[in-house]
Protein backbone atom coordinates (compact mmCIF):
# COMPACT_ATOMS: atom_id res chain seq x y z
CA UNK A 1 0.00 0.00 0.00
CA UNK A 2 0.82 3.26 -0.73
CA UNK A 3 0.81 5.59 2.20
CA UNK A 4 0.09 9.12 2.78
CA UNK A 5 0.90 10.84 5.85
CA UNK A 6 0.09 14.28 6.88
CA UNK A 7 1.95 15.28 9.46
CA UNK A 8 5.48 13.75 10.37
CA UNK A 9 5.73 14.12 13.88
CA UNK A 10 6.34 11.23 16.74
CA UNK A 11 3.65 9.33 16.55
CA UNK A 12 2.97 9.60 12.50
CA UNK A 13 6.79 9.00 11.60
CA UNK A 14 6.31 5.83 14.16
CA UNK A 15 3.29 4.39 12.38
CA UNK A 16 5.08 5.23 9.15
CA UNK A 17 8.05 3.12 10.08
CA UNK A 18 6.26 -0.23 12.08
CA UNK A 19 3.91 -0.29 9.01
CA UNK A 20 7.09 -0.69 6.80
CA UNK A 21 8.61 -2.96 8.51
CA UNK A 22 5.20 -5.18 9.15
CA UNK A 23 5.45 -4.81 5.47
CA UNK A 24 2.14 -3.36 5.13
CA UNK A 25 3.11 -0.15 3.56
CA UNK A 26 5.91 -0.14 0.51
CA UNK A 27 5.80 3.76 -0.31
CA UNK A 28 5.36 6.17 2.08
CA UNK A 29 4.80 9.91 0.78
CA UNK A 30 4.60 12.73 3.60
CA UNK A 31 3.01 16.11 3.70
CA UNK A 32 3.81 18.82 6.89
CA UNK A 33 3.09 22.28 7.35
CA UNK A 34 6.22 22.19 9.06
CA UNK A 35 8.97 22.32 6.12
CA UNK A 36 11.90 21.69 8.44
CA UNK A 37 10.56 18.21 10.01
CA UNK A 38 9.33 17.33 6.78
CA UNK A 39 12.78 17.33 5.29
CA UNK A 40 14.06 15.77 8.51
CA UNK A 41 11.53 12.68 7.76
CA UNK A 42 12.88 12.59 4.40
CA UNK A 43 16.69 12.40 5.50
CA UNK A 44 15.62 10.14 7.98
CA UNK A 45 13.97 7.48 5.58
CA UNK A 46 10.85 7.88 7.27
CA UNK A 47 9.17 9.21 4.16
CA UNK A 48 10.23 8.24 0.56
CA UNK A 49 8.96 11.44 -1.08
CA UNK A 50 7.89 14.82 0.59
CA UNK A 51 4.64 16.49 -0.85
CA UNK A 52 3.85 20.21 -1.73
CA UNK A 53 0.95 20.10 0.17
CA UNK A 54 -2.01 17.64 1.80
CA UNK A 55 -3.97 17.68 -1.31
CA UNK A 56 -0.87 16.47 -3.08
CA UNK A 57 0.38 13.89 -1.10
CA UNK A 58 -2.89 12.06 -0.80
CA UNK A 59 -3.53 11.91 -5.17
CA UNK A 60 -2.51 8.64 -5.24
CA UNK A 61 -2.58 6.78 -1.96
CA UNK A 62 -4.28 4.04 -0.53
CA UNK A 63 -4.02 4.87 3.06
CA UNK A 64 -4.04 8.41 4.55
CA UNK A 65 -3.17 8.79 7.73
CA UNK A 66 -4.00 12.02 9.64
CA UNK A 67 -1.42 12.62 12.26
CA UNK A 68 -1.61 16.60 12.88
CA UNK A 69 -2.60 18.40 16.14
CA UNK A 70 -6.62 18.00 16.45
CA UNK A 71 -6.95 22.07 15.97
CA UNK A 72 -5.84 21.70 12.64
CA UNK A 73 -7.73 18.12 11.56
CA UNK A 74 -10.69 20.12 10.04
CA UNK A 75 -8.33 22.07 7.71
CA UNK A 76 -6.67 18.95 7.12
CA UNK A 77 -9.39 17.15 6.07
CA UNK A 78 -10.43 19.85 4.03
CA UNK A 79 -7.12 20.48 1.72
CA UNK A 80 -7.45 16.38 1.11
CA UNK A 81 -11.10 15.86 -0.04
CA UNK A 82 -11.16 16.74 -3.18
CA UNK A 83 -7.84 14.66 -4.11
CA UNK A 84 -8.58 11.22 -2.06
CA UNK A 85 -8.77 8.28 -4.11
CA UNK A 86 -12.28 6.88 -4.06
CA UNK A 87 -10.58 3.57 -2.10
CA UNK A 88 -8.63 5.49 0.05
CA UNK A 89 -8.57 4.00 3.29
CA UNK A 90 -8.57 7.09 5.70
CA UNK A 91 -7.58 7.27 9.71
CA UNK A 92 -6.25 9.91 12.19
CA UNK A 93 -4.28 9.54 15.61
CA UNK A 94 -6.82 12.70 17.55
CA UNK A 95 -6.46 12.38 21.22
CA UNK A 96 -10.14 13.00 21.09
CA UNK A 97 -12.69 11.36 18.79
CA UNK A 98 -16.11 13.33 18.87
CA UNK A 99 -14.76 16.69 17.40
CA UNK A 100 -12.14 14.73 14.58
CA UNK A 101 -15.24 12.93 13.19
CA UNK A 102 -17.41 15.67 13.23
CA UNK A 103 -15.09 17.44 10.95
CA UNK A 104 -14.48 14.65 9.10
CA UNK A 105 -18.53 14.44 8.14
CA UNK A 106 -18.19 17.88 7.51
CA UNK A 107 -15.70 18.28 5.43
CA UNK A 108 -15.19 14.61 3.54
CA UNK A 109 -18.97 14.27 3.00
CA UNK A 110 -19.26 17.69 1.24
CA UNK A 111 -16.97 16.23 -1.46
CA UNK A 112 -17.96 12.45 -1.40
CA UNK A 113 -20.00 10.22 1.37
CA UNK A 114 -17.90 7.52 0.13
CA UNK A 115 -14.49 9.53 1.46
CA UNK A 116 -16.35 9.54 5.16
CA UNK A 117 -17.61 5.92 5.32
CA UNK A 118 -14.11 4.82 4.32
CA UNK A 119 -12.81 7.25 7.51
CA UNK A 120 -12.13 5.40 10.66
CA UNK A 121 -11.45 7.63 13.24
CA UNK A 122 -8.46 6.31 15.41
CA UNK A 123 -6.49 6.70 18.79
CA UNK A 124 -3.12 4.81 19.55
CA UNK A 125 -2.37 5.64 22.89
CA UNK A 126 1.29 6.06 23.07
CA UNK A 127 4.11 8.09 25.02
CA UNK A 128 4.23 11.51 23.50
CA UNK A 129 6.94 12.91 25.84
CA UNK A 130 9.75 13.43 23.34
CA UNK A 131 8.12 14.77 20.14
CA UNK A 132 9.05 15.47 16.39
CA UNK A 133 10.65 12.41 13.95
CA UNK A 134 14.07 12.21 15.38
CA UNK A 135 12.01 10.46 18.17
CA UNK A 136 10.23 7.72 16.00
CA UNK A 137 10.48 4.25 16.20
CA UNK A 138 8.63 1.06 14.70
CA UNK A 139 8.79 -0.45 18.36
CA UNK A 140 6.79 2.94 19.45
CA UNK A 141 3.04 1.22 19.56
CA UNK A 142 4.07 -2.76 20.34
CA UNK A 143 1.92 -3.61 23.54
CA UNK A 144 0.48 -0.45 23.82
CA UNK A 145 -3.30 0.22 23.14
CA UNK A 146 -5.04 1.10 19.81
CA UNK A 147 -8.78 2.75 20.47
CA UNK A 148 -11.12 2.81 16.99
CA UNK A 149 -14.09 4.62 17.52
CA UNK A 150 -16.48 4.00 14.46
CA UNK A 151 -19.76 5.79 13.60
CA UNK A 152 -22.76 3.92 11.99
CA UNK A 153 -21.53 4.83 8.52
CA UNK A 154 -17.97 3.63 8.81
CA UNK A 155 -17.77 0.26 6.20
CA UNK A 156 -16.89 -2.46 8.05
CA UNK A 157 -13.97 -3.82 5.63
CA UNK A 158 -12.07 -0.43 5.97
CA UNK A 159 -12.72 -0.84 9.80
CA UNK A 160 -11.12 -4.18 9.94
CA UNK A 161 -8.30 -2.87 7.73
CA UNK A 162 -7.66 0.13 9.88
CA UNK A 163 -7.38 -2.16 12.89
CA UNK A 164 -5.51 -4.76 10.98
CA UNK A 165 -2.48 -2.22 10.91
CA UNK A 166 -2.41 -1.55 14.15
CA UNK A 167 -2.25 -4.58 14.75
CA UNK A 168 0.61 -5.53 12.68
CA UNK A 169 2.33 -2.59 14.61
CA UNK A 170 2.08 -4.52 17.45
CA UNK A 171 -0.91 -2.82 19.54
CA UNK A 172 -3.82 -4.53 21.15
CA UNK A 173 -7.05 -3.09 19.24
CA UNK A 174 -10.02 -1.98 21.12
CA UNK A 175 -13.23 -0.53 20.04
CA UNK A 176 -15.43 2.06 21.57
CA UNK A 177 -18.27 4.72 20.98
CA UNK A 178 -16.52 7.85 20.24
CA UNK A 179 -18.37 9.89 23.33
CA UNK A 180 -17.41 7.12 25.54
CA UNK A 181 -13.60 7.88 24.25
CA UNK A 182 -13.74 11.42 25.21
CA UNK A 183 -15.03 10.79 28.80
CA UNK A 184 -12.49 8.11 29.59
CA UNK A 185 -9.53 10.18 28.06
CA UNK A 186 -11.00 13.27 29.57
CA UNK A 187 -10.48 11.74 33.49
CA UNK A 188 -7.54 9.72 32.50
CA UNK A 189 -5.41 12.20 29.98
CA UNK A 190 -6.88 15.49 29.22
CA UNK A 191 -8.04 16.18 33.08
CA UNK A 192 -4.27 15.26 33.81
CA UNK A 193 -2.19 17.28 31.70
CA UNK A 194 -4.77 20.67 32.66
CA UNK A 195 -4.05 19.73 36.59
CA UNK A 196 -0.10 19.63 35.97
CA UNK A 197 0.19 22.45 34.08
CA UNK A 198 -1.89 24.38 36.68
CA UNK A 199 -0.16 23.56 39.31
CA UNK A 200 3.09 24.58 37.43
CA UNK A 201 1.70 27.52 36.57
CA UNK A 202 0.65 28.71 39.65
CA UNK A 203 4.22 27.85 41.37
CA UNK A 204 6.16 29.69 38.67
CA UNK A 205 3.72 32.32 38.60
CA UNK A 206 4.67 33.40 42.81
CA UNK A 207 7.67 35.23 43.80
CA UNK A 208 8.83 32.41 45.46
CA UNK A 209 8.57 29.72 42.64
CA UNK A 210 11.94 29.55 41.66
CA UNK A 211 13.05 28.61 45.43
CA UNK A 212 10.38 26.06 46.09
CA UNK A 213 10.63 24.47 43.19
CA UNK A 214 14.15 24.11 44.57
CA UNK A 215 12.93 22.11 46.61
CA UNK A 216 10.82 19.02 45.03
CA UNK A 217 11.48 16.07 45.13
CA UNK A 218 10.86 12.63 43.29
CA UNK A 219 7.18 12.89 44.15
CA UNK A 220 6.74 16.38 42.49
CA UNK A 221 9.04 15.61 39.43
CA UNK A 222 6.18 12.27 38.52
CA UNK A 223 3.34 14.26 39.18
CA UNK A 224 4.66 16.84 37.01
CA UNK A 225 6.21 15.00 33.90
CA UNK A 226 3.24 15.84 31.72
CA UNK A 227 3.33 19.39 32.64
CA UNK A 228 6.59 19.19 29.79
CA UNK A 229 3.97 18.47 27.69
CA UNK A 230 3.40 20.46 24.19
CA UNK A 231 1.26 23.33 25.23
CA UNK A 232 -0.13 24.38 21.83
CA UNK A 233 -0.99 20.31 21.48
CA UNK A 234 -2.90 20.36 24.88
CA UNK A 235 -4.82 23.20 24.16
CA UNK A 236 -6.47 22.11 21.01
CA UNK A 237 -6.98 19.07 22.86
CA UNK A 238 -9.35 20.62 25.69
CA UNK A 239 -10.47 22.44 23.78
CA UNK A 240 -11.61 19.96 21.15
CA UNK A 241 -12.81 18.09 23.97
CA UNK A 242 -14.38 20.49 26.32
CA UNK A 243 -17.60 19.02 26.76
CA UNK A 244 -16.23 16.12 28.44
CA UNK A 245 -13.25 17.51 29.76
CA UNK A 246 -15.41 20.12 31.60
CA UNK A 247 -17.56 17.99 33.05
CA UNK A 248 -14.30 16.45 34.73
CA UNK A 249 -13.29 19.46 35.57
CA UNK A 250 -16.36 19.81 37.39
CA UNK A 251 -16.50 17.18 39.36
CA UNK A 252 -12.94 17.20 40.41
CA UNK A 253 -13.24 20.76 41.17
CA UNK A 254 -16.42 19.69 43.86
CA UNK A 255 -14.45 16.91 45.32
CA UNK A 256 -11.42 19.53 46.15
CA UNK A 257 -14.46 21.65 47.78
CA UNK A 258 -14.84 19.19 49.72
CA UNK A 259 -11.08 18.30 50.69
CA UNK A 260 -10.66 22.56 51.43
CA UNK A 261 -13.36 22.36 53.66
CA UNK A 262 -12.11 19.05 55.56
CA UNK A 263 -8.30 20.47 55.74
CA UNK A 264 -9.74 23.76 57.32
CA UNK A 265 -11.35 22.24 59.67
CA UNK A 266 -8.94 19.57 60.30
CA UNK A 267 -11.14 16.93 60.13
CA UNK A 268 -9.12 13.80 59.52
CA UNK A 269 -11.75 11.08 58.71
CA UNK A 270 -12.67 12.90 55.82
CA UNK A 271 -9.58 13.34 54.46
CA UNK A 272 -8.36 10.06 54.97
CA UNK A 273 -11.41 8.04 53.47
CA UNK A 274 -10.25 10.23 49.94
CA UNK A 275 -6.95 9.06 50.83
CA UNK A 276 -7.17 5.86 51.61
CA UNK A 277 -10.16 4.69 48.60
CA UNK A 278 -7.28 6.14 46.33
CA UNK A 279 -4.09 4.51 47.32
CA UNK A 280 -5.79 1.34 47.59
CA UNK A 281 -7.18 1.23 43.49
CA UNK A 282 -3.38 2.89 42.24
CA UNK A 283 -2.01 -0.05 44.24
CA UNK A 284 -4.45 -2.61 43.13
CA UNK A 285 -3.49 -0.78 39.52
CA UNK A 286 -0.11 -0.80 39.94
CA UNK A 287 0.87 -3.80 37.50
CA UNK A 288 -1.56 -2.29 34.93
CA UNK A 289 0.02 0.57 34.67
CA UNK A 290 3.06 -0.45 34.76
CA UNK A 291 2.72 -3.21 32.26
CA UNK A 292 1.83 0.07 29.74
CA UNK B 1 27.08 7.50 69.99
CA UNK B 2 24.08 5.20 70.92
CA UNK B 3 20.85 5.61 69.00
CA UNK B 4 17.64 5.65 70.51
CA UNK B 5 15.40 5.23 67.17
CA UNK B 6 11.67 5.57 67.82
CA UNK B 7 9.85 4.35 64.57
CA UNK B 8 11.60 1.75 62.71
CA UNK B 9 10.22 2.49 58.84
CA UNK B 10 12.06 3.22 55.85
CA UNK B 11 13.46 6.70 56.80
CA UNK B 12 14.32 6.05 60.45
CA UNK B 13 15.81 2.42 59.16
CA UNK B 14 17.27 3.97 56.72
CA UNK B 15 19.48 6.77 58.60
CA UNK B 16 20.61 3.93 61.35
CA UNK B 17 22.26 1.86 58.89
CA UNK B 18 23.77 4.70 57.17
CA UNK B 19 24.92 6.23 60.56
CA UNK B 20 26.13 2.67 61.47
CA UNK B 21 27.69 2.43 57.92
CA UNK B 22 29.46 5.70 58.79
CA UNK B 23 30.87 5.15 62.18
CA UNK B 24 29.14 7.69 63.75
CA UNK B 25 26.74 5.20 65.65
CA UNK B 26 27.87 2.68 67.53
CA UNK B 27 24.53 0.63 69.07
CA UNK B 28 21.04 1.12 68.19
CA UNK B 29 18.41 0.45 70.69
CA UNK B 30 14.85 0.96 68.55
CA UNK B 31 11.01 0.60 69.28
CA UNK B 32 8.05 0.94 67.28
CA UNK B 33 4.47 0.66 68.41
CA UNK B 34 4.16 -1.73 65.53
CA UNK B 35 5.89 -5.09 66.99
CA UNK B 36 6.14 -6.92 63.85
CA UNK B 37 7.93 -3.87 62.49
CA UNK B 38 10.43 -4.03 65.74
CA UNK B 39 10.70 -7.83 65.23
CA UNK B 40 12.10 -7.56 62.25
CA UNK B 41 14.61 -4.47 62.13
CA UNK B 42 16.31 -6.20 64.99
CA UNK B 43 16.13 -9.98 62.52
CA UNK B 44 17.36 -7.27 59.96
CA UNK B 45 20.29 -6.58 62.20
CA UNK B 46 18.94 -2.60 61.89
CA UNK B 47 18.43 -2.21 65.63
CA UNK B 48 20.75 -4.51 68.08
CA UNK B 49 18.00 -4.11 70.64
CA UNK B 50 14.49 -3.82 70.98
CA UNK B 51 12.81 -1.17 73.88
CA UNK B 52 9.63 -2.06 75.49
CA UNK B 53 8.43 1.25 75.25
CA UNK B 54 9.64 4.34 73.85
CA UNK B 55 10.61 5.97 77.15
CA UNK B 56 12.79 3.04 78.01
CA UNK B 57 14.62 3.04 74.55
CA UNK B 58 15.90 6.64 75.06
CA UNK B 59 17.32 5.89 78.71
CA UNK B 60 20.57 5.47 77.82
CA UNK B 61 20.78 7.61 74.53
CA UNK B 62 23.09 10.01 73.18
CA UNK B 63 21.16 10.57 70.14
CA UNK B 64 17.41 10.14 69.74
CA UNK B 65 15.54 9.59 66.51
CA UNK B 66 11.57 10.27 66.00
CA UNK B 67 10.83 8.60 62.59
CA UNK B 68 7.18 8.17 63.80
CA UNK B 69 4.66 9.87 61.69
CA UNK B 70 3.68 13.24 62.50
CA UNK B 71 0.17 12.68 64.07
CA UNK B 72 2.36 10.57 66.77
CA UNK B 73 4.70 13.32 67.45
CA UNK B 74 3.40 14.56 70.16
CA UNK B 75 2.62 11.40 72.37
CA UNK B 76 6.32 10.49 71.36
CA UNK B 77 7.76 13.57 72.94
CA UNK B 78 5.41 13.02 76.02
CA UNK B 79 6.64 9.40 75.71
CA UNK B 80 10.61 10.47 76.34
CA UNK B 81 10.31 13.57 78.21
CA UNK B 82 10.92 12.07 81.22
CA UNK B 83 13.63 9.92 80.81
CA UNK B 84 15.98 11.01 77.76
CA UNK B 85 19.16 12.02 79.20
CA UNK B 86 20.07 15.47 79.59
CA UNK B 87 23.21 15.39 76.79
CA UNK B 88 21.17 13.89 74.18
CA UNK B 89 20.19 15.16 71.13
CA UNK B 90 17.40 15.06 69.92
CA UNK B 91 16.16 15.05 66.64
CA UNK B 92 13.24 14.31 63.84
CA UNK B 93 12.28 13.70 60.59
CA UNK B 94 9.27 14.91 60.09
CA UNK B 95 7.28 16.17 56.71
CA UNK B 96 5.62 18.97 58.37
CA UNK B 97 7.77 21.50 61.27
CA UNK B 98 5.34 23.85 63.20
CA UNK B 99 3.21 21.19 64.26
CA UNK B 100 6.61 18.75 65.31
CA UNK B 101 8.09 22.01 67.27
CA UNK B 102 4.99 22.76 68.94
CA UNK B 103 4.34 19.02 70.27
CA UNK B 104 8.39 19.33 71.20
CA UNK B 105 7.92 23.10 72.91
CA UNK B 106 5.07 21.73 75.06
CA UNK B 107 6.30 18.43 75.69
CA UNK B 108 10.05 18.23 76.31
CA UNK B 109 9.96 21.84 77.94
CA UNK B 110 7.50 20.56 80.22
CA UNK B 111 10.17 18.09 81.67
CA UNK B 112 13.41 20.68 81.14
CA UNK B 113 14.09 23.23 79.37
CA UNK B 114 17.80 22.08 78.21
CA UNK B 115 16.03 18.69 76.03
CA UNK B 116 13.70 20.94 73.51
CA UNK B 117 17.34 23.18 73.35
CA UNK B 118 18.86 19.95 72.04
CA UNK B 119 16.26 19.29 69.75
CA UNK B 120 16.83 19.91 66.44
CA UNK B 121 13.74 20.09 63.92
CA UNK B 122 14.26 18.25 60.63
CA UNK B 123 13.48 16.77 57.30
CA UNK B 124 15.62 14.62 54.92
CA UNK B 125 13.79 14.91 51.63
CA UNK B 126 13.80 11.04 50.64
CA UNK B 127 11.16 8.96 48.36
CA UNK B 128 9.14 6.71 50.63
CA UNK B 129 6.71 4.90 47.70
CA UNK B 130 8.05 1.44 49.21
CA UNK B 131 7.53 1.80 53.37
CA UNK B 132 8.62 -0.58 55.59
CA UNK B 133 12.49 -1.36 57.42
CA UNK B 134 12.43 -4.06 54.84
CA UNK B 135 13.66 -1.13 52.42
CA UNK B 136 15.51 0.39 54.51
CA UNK B 137 19.23 0.69 53.21
CA UNK B 138 22.06 3.15 53.70
CA UNK B 139 22.42 5.00 50.27
CA UNK B 140 18.93 6.16 50.89
CA UNK B 141 20.05 9.72 51.60
CA UNK B 142 23.00 10.11 49.35
CA UNK B 143 22.52 13.04 47.24
CA UNK B 144 19.34 14.40 48.78
CA UNK B 145 18.35 17.13 50.63
CA UNK B 146 18.16 17.36 54.45
CA UNK B 147 16.58 20.30 55.61
CA UNK B 148 17.11 21.90 59.41
CA UNK B 149 14.58 24.16 60.56
CA UNK B 150 15.29 25.58 64.04
CA UNK B 151 14.38 27.99 66.18
CA UNK B 152 15.23 30.59 68.56
CA UNK B 153 16.37 27.93 71.54
CA UNK B 154 17.95 25.62 69.34
CA UNK B 155 21.40 25.25 71.12
CA UNK B 156 24.15 25.75 67.91
CA UNK B 157 26.18 23.12 69.15
CA UNK B 158 23.11 20.27 68.71
CA UNK B 159 22.20 22.18 65.25
CA UNK B 160 25.95 21.58 63.98
CA UNK B 161 25.68 17.75 65.51
CA UNK B 162 22.58 16.55 63.71
CA UNK B 163 23.49 18.56 60.15
CA UNK B 164 26.87 16.39 60.54
CA UNK B 165 25.14 13.15 60.72
CA UNK B 166 23.22 14.30 58.01
CA UNK B 167 26.28 14.82 56.22
CA UNK B 168 27.43 11.60 56.86
CA UNK B 169 24.59 9.85 55.71
CA UNK B 170 25.20 11.67 52.22
CA UNK B 171 22.46 14.12 52.27
CA UNK B 172 23.04 17.71 51.34
CA UNK B 173 22.09 19.94 54.35
CA UNK B 174 19.78 23.25 53.89
CA UNK B 175 18.68 25.32 57.04
CA UNK B 176 15.10 26.91 56.70
CA UNK B 177 12.45 28.59 58.69
CA UNK B 178 9.93 26.38 60.17
CA UNK B 179 7.00 28.17 58.50
CA UNK B 180 8.61 28.87 55.19
CA UNK B 181 9.50 25.10 55.22
CA UNK B 182 6.03 24.31 55.42
CA UNK B 183 4.99 26.43 52.64
CA UNK B 184 7.03 25.29 50.44
CA UNK B 185 6.51 21.95 50.85
CA UNK B 186 2.81 21.93 50.97
CA UNK B 187 3.41 23.44 47.67
CA UNK B 188 5.89 20.78 46.32
CA UNK B 189 4.89 17.97 48.00
CA UNK B 190 1.72 17.80 50.27
CA UNK B 191 -0.65 19.60 47.81
CA UNK B 192 0.21 17.17 44.50
CA UNK B 193 -0.25 14.73 47.25
CA UNK B 194 -3.80 15.65 47.72
CA UNK B 195 -4.02 16.47 43.81
CA UNK B 196 -3.04 12.82 43.43
CA UNK B 197 -4.86 11.26 45.93
CA UNK B 198 -8.66 12.96 45.08
CA UNK B 199 -8.13 12.04 40.96
CA UNK B 200 -7.99 8.52 42.10
CA UNK B 201 -10.40 8.96 44.56
CA UNK B 202 -12.91 10.24 41.99
CA UNK B 203 -12.60 7.97 39.03
CA UNK B 204 -12.69 4.79 41.23
CA UNK B 205 -15.93 6.68 43.27
CA UNK B 206 -17.72 6.38 39.53
CA UNK B 207 -19.54 3.54 38.20
CA UNK B 208 -17.41 3.09 35.37
CA UNK B 209 -14.22 3.81 36.87
CA UNK B 210 -12.43 0.14 36.56
CA UNK B 211 -13.27 0.79 32.36
CA UNK B 212 -11.79 4.16 32.77
CA UNK B 213 -8.68 3.15 34.48
CA UNK B 214 -8.46 0.51 32.19
CA UNK B 215 -7.06 2.80 29.48
CA UNK B 216 -5.08 5.08 31.72
CA UNK B 217 -1.47 5.43 29.93
CA UNK B 218 1.98 5.94 31.23
CA UNK B 219 1.16 9.64 32.01
CA UNK B 220 -1.86 8.76 34.32
CA UNK B 221 0.45 6.17 35.76
CA UNK B 222 3.02 8.70 36.44
CA UNK B 223 0.87 11.74 37.90
CA UNK B 224 -0.96 9.06 40.22
CA UNK B 225 2.39 7.62 41.31
CA UNK B 226 2.18 8.81 44.63
CA UNK B 227 -1.55 8.49 45.59
CA UNK B 228 -0.66 4.94 46.21
CA UNK B 229 1.34 6.38 49.06
CA UNK B 230 0.14 5.62 52.38
CA UNK B 231 -3.15 7.03 53.26
CA UNK B 232 -2.52 7.77 57.15
CA UNK B 233 0.62 9.46 56.77
CA UNK B 234 -0.99 11.77 54.28
CA UNK B 235 -3.67 12.11 56.42
CA UNK B 236 -1.73 13.08 59.25
CA UNK B 237 0.98 15.53 57.15
CA UNK B 238 -2.70 17.02 56.06
CA UNK B 239 -4.15 17.87 59.29
CA UNK B 240 -0.37 18.40 60.87
CA UNK B 241 0.29 21.39 57.86
CA UNK B 242 -3.37 22.51 57.24
CA UNK B 243 -2.31 26.17 57.82
CA UNK B 244 -0.09 26.01 54.89
CA UNK B 245 -1.90 23.23 52.72
CA UNK B 246 -5.08 25.07 52.67
CA UNK B 247 -3.63 28.33 51.64
CA UNK B 248 -2.20 26.79 48.65
CA UNK B 249 -4.70 24.51 47.94
CA UNK B 250 -7.35 27.33 48.15
CA UNK B 251 -4.76 29.37 45.08
CA UNK B 252 -4.52 25.89 43.12
CA UNK B 253 -8.91 26.16 43.05
CA UNK B 254 -8.82 29.60 41.88
CA UNK B 255 -6.70 28.42 39.11
CA UNK B 256 -8.99 26.08 38.36
CA UNK B 257 -11.99 28.23 38.51
CA UNK B 258 -10.02 30.18 35.68
CA UNK B 259 -9.29 26.88 33.97
CA UNK B 260 -12.83 25.73 33.94
CA UNK B 261 -13.82 29.37 32.49
CA UNK B 262 -11.60 29.03 30.05
CA UNK B 263 -12.58 25.68 29.02
CA UNK B 264 -16.33 26.23 28.85
CA UNK B 265 -15.84 28.93 26.89
CA UNK B 266 -13.26 27.35 24.35
CA UNK B 267 -10.93 30.37 25.54
CA UNK B 268 -7.86 28.61 23.61
CA UNK B 269 -5.81 31.63 24.70
CA UNK B 270 -5.84 31.75 28.10
CA UNK B 271 -5.74 27.59 28.04
CA UNK B 272 -2.72 28.32 26.16
CA UNK B 273 -1.20 30.83 28.59
CA UNK B 274 -1.53 28.80 31.74
CA UNK B 275 -0.20 25.53 29.90
CA UNK B 276 2.72 27.53 28.31
CA UNK B 277 4.34 29.11 31.34
CA UNK B 278 4.35 25.17 33.32
CA UNK B 279 5.34 23.84 29.92
CA UNK B 280 8.33 25.95 30.12
CA UNK B 281 9.25 26.07 33.61
CA UNK B 282 8.86 22.42 34.07
CA UNK B 283 11.42 21.68 30.80
CA UNK B 284 13.34 24.30 32.29
CA UNK B 285 13.59 22.11 35.57
CA UNK B 286 13.65 18.76 34.14
CA UNK B 287 17.55 18.30 35.07
CA UNK B 288 16.77 19.29 38.57
CA UNK B 289 14.35 17.14 39.28
CA UNK B 290 16.05 14.12 37.57
CA UNK B 291 19.33 14.56 39.64
CA UNK B 292 17.00 13.99 42.27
Amino acid sequence: MKLALIGVGLIGGSAAIAWRRAGVVSEVVGFDRDRAALQRAQALGVIDRAAPSAGEAVRAADLVLLAVPVGAMRSTFAAIAATVPAHALITDVGSTKRSVIDAARAELNAASSSSFRRFVPGHPIAGRERPGVDHAHGALFEGKLFVSTPVGETNADALASVEALWTAAGAKVSRMDADEHDRVFAAVSHLPHLLAFALVARIASEPDGERKLGFAGAGFRDFTRIAASNPEMWRDISVANRAALSDELRGYRALLDELQRAVDAGDAEAIERVFDLASRTRRRHAETFDAE
